[in-house]
């Protein structure tokens, strides 16, 4: 009686509450698909907890909930997201990472075989990080209580001696750095949202920026700040360090990086690219002397082809982020207050 | 313009998709919220990634997900589980727990006063057991894709020197403990959800376990296993344990503690207490001459108060958990298949 229930769930090929509740099913499920697709010696350890060995030295921890809609999307999907932006967020601290965790919300009737796309993309993503998902955790709730799937990962890494790299050491004189063009993922979703079609497919810039960051920090251990503009774009990003660094910015508008196919998308969606989400780009602030050769450096690797220098940190008490625009006047990129792309990551 | 938004959002005191933009509304909502009541020098570092000091030593990771419906129930709710609930899993590694992140998936509409209560408790979960959060995330999505709140929070310990806790170290002759009366949490929440009342009201046994696992360890390093019997109750605990340990379990029904009125509830609601879910107790698996050491201490301890020695571990590769029963009979102890209670925790 009690196999019936899990064959019948099968035979659904759906979530189910089962999947849930601590039982059979729920052991079939981590076995079947978790372990399968991600499984490492850690992972297999099969306990609530992960031993891990780690090196000396200080460490970062970052969290990331992603509840992207749609899940699948040009260039990537949750799975792929779930792994990029966390890792993401704890190499913007100038930390090598470490390992994964991942703690699934699946919703009743969610398809087993996108839970599984998306399990096997999210392997597919560690693999080429190099780092390991090594303990996560399964929850179940009622059609109608959730989305599909929602994915929260935690991330651990080590932070290298000497780097101490935060948005508090913004400095007037510094200058700003963007690895590449901005809006590509932001773009890349509410097309597929709102089913435009252009003629060449606008794909997500979604990456793990773990190399490029190690490589930066390994020619200039004094790197300031790194941060991923993500929601609320490079506009949002800017602003948070400029208040962190209580600090202000002058970017020049002629040197952000912009695909023309996301710029026409943009301008049809009625978006500003300067709000729109990116998942694999990086902003880096050095002092003046460093950036060509972290420029140089960035553009020889494939995921910094495109970077740039954008502009320069200026002394500004009130924090306002200024940018001169290509009819040689002076704008504020101000803070976005209200919403303008839901549930982009 | 910008600020109208935000007071708005304010005026209407509940969550809207702008607290997930990445904006100001966001900005306000962490600052306001959950640095005002999570606060603690680590995570007022305000970047996306937490910078933290670890002692040497072997590291534990552990990452639950809460999706417990009510949020609020007798003796907790989703904030102060969310705490205990992944300590415990640190510690069941035989680790202390050093540091928290915390992962907010919101649903649009949802009241800021709840939210605020459930921070509050949160943070008060966090500084009785003295584990701060550090970093967190929020994601907010659409009325109707989520169900007010889901937190997912990950835990890191450090495990002393010595100690090797891992269910693959049951062996035949060692002695299971459990620290006490099962059932407690499950009945809370069935009883808050069929709107049973009771004599005398039951509570949720939600409590953090590391500080009664320390002195336990601190007594007996060579503890064999540690488990919370969470999801599935004790059932799905020791048949787990079971199976990595490859061995078998004789069970006496009539030393396993339980409460009378949750005996009677379970009765009522037609749930077999041994599979319904527990959020302060564990499990130990130690040499038979440990065993009265180990119950002593755990005993004099509030947490372990009821403390007992429920049987023995046997050699069976069938790995079956048998239970003597009060009519001098013997049962099978099987693995729960379907689910007995849906968003437990």
């Amino acid at each position: 009686m009690n196999m019936a229930d899990t064959r019948a769930s099968k035979r659904t090929g759906a979530i189910d509450m089962t999947h849930g509740g601590g039982g059979r099913a729920m052991a079939e499920l981590i076995r079947d698909l978790f372990h399968r697709h991600l499984g490492n010696p850690i992972l297999a350890q099969g306990n609530d907890a992960a031993l891990i060995e780690v090196p000396p030295g200080r460490l970062v921890m970052a969290t990331d909930g992603h509840v992207i809609s749609p899940l699948f999307f040009p260039g990537g999907d949750i799975g792929s997201l779930s792994v990029h932006g966390t890792l993401n967020d704890v190499a913007m601290a100038g930390a090598r990472p470490l390992y994964l965790t991942a703690g699934f919300i699946l919703e009743e009737g969610f398809p087993l075989a996108d839970l599984e796309r998306i399990v096997i993309s999210m392997a597919h993503a560690a693999r080429e990080a190099g780092v390991p998902v090594i303990t996560g955790d399964t929850k179940v709730v009622e059609k109608g209580k959730g989305d599909g799937v929602f994915i929260t990962t935690t991330g651990l890494g080590v932070v290298p001696e000497g780097v101490r790299v935060c948005a508090d050491r913004a400095k007037a004189g510094q200058a700003i750095l963007l690895s590449g063009p901005i809006g590509d993922h932001g773009v890349a979703i509410m097309s597929k949202r709102e089913n435009l079609e252009f003629e060449t497919e606008i794909l997500s810039d979604s990456a793990a920026l773990h190399g490029l960051v190690a490589e930066m920090i390994g020619a200039v251990p004094q790197i300031a700040v790194l941060r991923d503009p993500t929601r609320g774009g490079l506009a949002a990003t800017l602003n948070e360090i400029a208040r962190s660094g209580n600090v202000g910015m002058m970017l020049d508008e002629a040197a952000i990086p912009l695909r023309p196919d996301v710029a026409a998308a943009c301008e049809m969606l009625g978006l500003d690219p300067l709000y729109v989400a990116n998942e694999g780009k990086l902003v880096c602030l050095c002092e003046a002397a460093d950036a060509d050769k972290l420029i140089a450096l960035m553009r020889a690797n494939p995921l910094g082809k495109d970077a740039a220098r954008i502009g320069t940190v200026t002394d500004d008490n009130a924090n306002l982020v200024q940018m001169k625009t290509g009819f040689g006047g002076t704008r504020v990129v101000d803070w976005l207050a209200g919403e303008q792309l839901p549930r982009i990551c």
